[in-house]
């Protein structure tokens, strides 16, 4: 199948699973889509969300199919009788299924390796539509597929994000954006721990609002969760020095008035910014956790390659565990309590000491939704950044349920060993 | 208008907004509408998202009024050139729109409340699909409209939740409820660890697909992810006792084949259940992590409460963590190696040990991208536990990126624990 003559203007994604037409789930796939399409300059029309019936689907690919020339479909690529994409789009496009006898090789083979006979059933996943060009799925068993008919194109994606994701991303960098050639979408993101979505849009208003004169405009939009704020920026730009030219200008006002707080402007996670300033000193880290309960611990190992750097970590829920493991004496923690700044920092220079390291992070808090006092509501955290040449300590009050304060106080500590890693230890 | 003579069964979703349609933001109002149809024993059978565009919006609600007979619209009732529901309703049932001056004072004396003008544009807030029935909103300006053709129903409703989900609420309640009689649909999930989706799939299908002959009928979805396979059963029943007894039925079925890997059928969480089983025991649990990095430790102090039975948990990334802290002799790490059913054990007794706690977990493993062999690739996780009359030790070989196999190697490490601790001990 040859590439499209024409770069498609308008599309709907489609999400298809019964699952999420329960109360409970919403499909968030679509975002993803949404995000790299745009960055094409290709539209979103309308998104649907259909159950796991061949027929329903069928009739919704077929009207989509005179609304816009690019569908996205995701889910239903699975081995089971409830995935009927493969089916749907056969009845809506009219064309045949056809069984590719090298994917059920590779399916075969992808079981062999982990010393399981493939199941009859997944056999289901080698069916293609006749004349459609089969996606590669290096992370799971059901490969994507990509059909054109009169000028549209039909794309199956798998349901899961981490196949669906680098799938789309590799059939938009060879099929489609060669063609793209003129303006596109130019994105980065401004990441931010640390403040309020109410602080940062305070003194970042002011700033973005002038970029909608420039030409070419930027246009800006916050994303808010406790403890993260990400302010998004596009600008549509015929060239990528000028797309990144323009962004560079705003990243840099942006930064100048929010300041030390922007970990990150290249995508990069706050735990991966740890690792990397970790990493670029030689240093290594331990952690002693309390209310986080080795999330610290666990958010800092995601990173390939972490146990380089994380030396140990320990969480002592137990006052017990405090003493016999970190040595914090049982008169600190009768005298100032458990959550306090003089435990926070017994907890963090205990634990620096016993694992030999240069940086250690001391967590203790009230999670809730129980334990809280007058004088130490739910939400209170203290945390405790110990290193070559000096201590850090920090009280925070943070809201939301056990686990909002968890993840906002991760953040914090993070955000704080950043601040002293990056700085002068 | 009358009531309608007949329940509607099959509902659509569309909710309206151009906002919808970018990469930041999810429609979340379909969530509560679909469980307030649930309840009425109508089912949601597709959602739509479309932006603020009369034409295509007019074209969505045609079509859904082929394949639905309820439509529920959220958003675009506001004053604004951007608000089109009003006129592509009126488009594609081609019923023409009047002023209803009622509204219109309505709106105006709101505004005069807070000693203001009404504005001009929020007259057209007052037109009226010819034969519509005005839905109130006392939370803002937009009324609601329900207007019903030709045994099809249609449901106009503001975007606001505040606004929306008390004016469904009314609404149903008015001209649903008395003549749900009873007939709504229940739910129940099975949560599995440890099994692939082709495995459950290939012993459940058999029995699940006989449900559909019940009456009434039960239907069955799967939801998987690694380390994670849920199956949702749902049926419409005529009082909640039959509701609860066919899905118990069907609960019992499904438990007996997929066995003991089912972990919950009352939407618990697996660290919830094991969590509940450690304080009905009145025990004591200790963790000691290499690969999984603090993540079983984390998701047990994700429950309100855990406090009262995780006593302490170790990260031990480095080798002299593990011998220093768990007292792994070195000339066991140094013969079997760090990932070894021996090391493992001698972890899990170690932390046990010394944290005087009835059960303890102990998993090292390699979780990628690197550091893999042939012997013990990427993926290969030991899990042992040990409780107070034996101990348990399994290895395992999970596919996928490093935050995957450390998922699922900590599903195995709780579900390890929750079978101990739920047997014998």
């Amino acid at each position: 199948m040859s590439a499209p003559s024409i770069l498609p203007r308008r599309a709907i994604i489609i999400a298809v699973g019964s699952e999420l037409l329960t109360p409970f789930r919403t499909d968030t796939n679509s975002l993803f889509v949404t995000s790299r399409l745009n960055d094409l300059g290709i539209e979103v029309t309308a998104k649907v969300i259909v159950g796991d019936r061949r027929e329903e689907l069928a009739a919704v690919v077929g009207e989509a199919m005179r609304r816009a020339d690019l569908l996205v479909l995701t889910g239903g690529l699975g081995p089971t009788d409830d995935d009927v994409t493969r089916l749907a789009v056969s009845d809506a496009l009219e064309l045949p299924l056809l069984e590719d006898p090298s994917i059920v090789e590779r399916i075969r083979q992808r079981f062999a390796k982990r010393g399981m006979a493939m199941p009859a059933v997944n056999r289901v996943q080698g069916q293609v539509l006749s004349g459609a060009s089969v996606l590669p799925n290096p992370n799971g068993t059901a490969p994507g597929q990509w059909v054109e008919q009169e000028g549209r194109i039909v794309v199956l994606l798998p349901g899961p994000p981490r196949e669906m994701r680098p799938m789309l991303d590799a059939a938009l960098a060879e099929r489609l954006e060669p063609h793209a050639a003129g303006a596109r979408l130019y994105r980065r993101v401004l990441k931010i721990a640390g403040r309020t979505e109410s602080d940062v849009e305070q003194v970042a208003q002011p700033v973005y609002s002038r970029w909608i004169d420039w030409a070419p405009p930027v246009s800006t939009s916050i994303l808010a969760a406790p403890g993260q704020i990400e302010l998004h920026f596009s600008v549509r730009a015929t060239t990528e020095e000028e797309g990144r030219a323009v962004l560079d200008r705003a990243t840099s006002e942006m930064t100048a008035v929010v300041g030390p707080d922007v970990y990150s402007t290249d995508g990069r996670s706050l735990e991966r910014v740890v690792g990397d300033l970790l990493r670029g000193r030689g240093w290594r880290i331990a952690t002693a956790e309390s209310c986080t309960g080795g999330l610290v611990a666990s958010r800092l190992t995601d990173i390939a390659g972490s146990s380089d750097y994380v030396e140990r970590g320990v969480v002592c829920y137990s006052n017990r565990a405090k003493t016999e493991w970190l040595g914090v004496p049982e008169e600190l923690i009768r005298e100032h309590g458990a959550v306090s700044e003089a435990v926070g920092l017994a907890m963090a220079a205990g634990v620096r000491e016993r694992a030999n390291v240069e940086v250690a992070v001391g967590i203790t808090g009230v999670a809730g939704p129980g334990g809280g006092t007058e004088q130490k509501p739910v939400g209170t955290v203290v945390v405790a950044v110990v290193g070559l040449s000096g201590a850090q300590v920090r009280r925070f009050l943070f809201s939301g349920g056990r686990e909002q304060v968890k993840f906002q106080a991760s953040q914090a500590a993070l955000n704080m060993v950043r601040a002293m890693v990056g700085g002068s230890g």
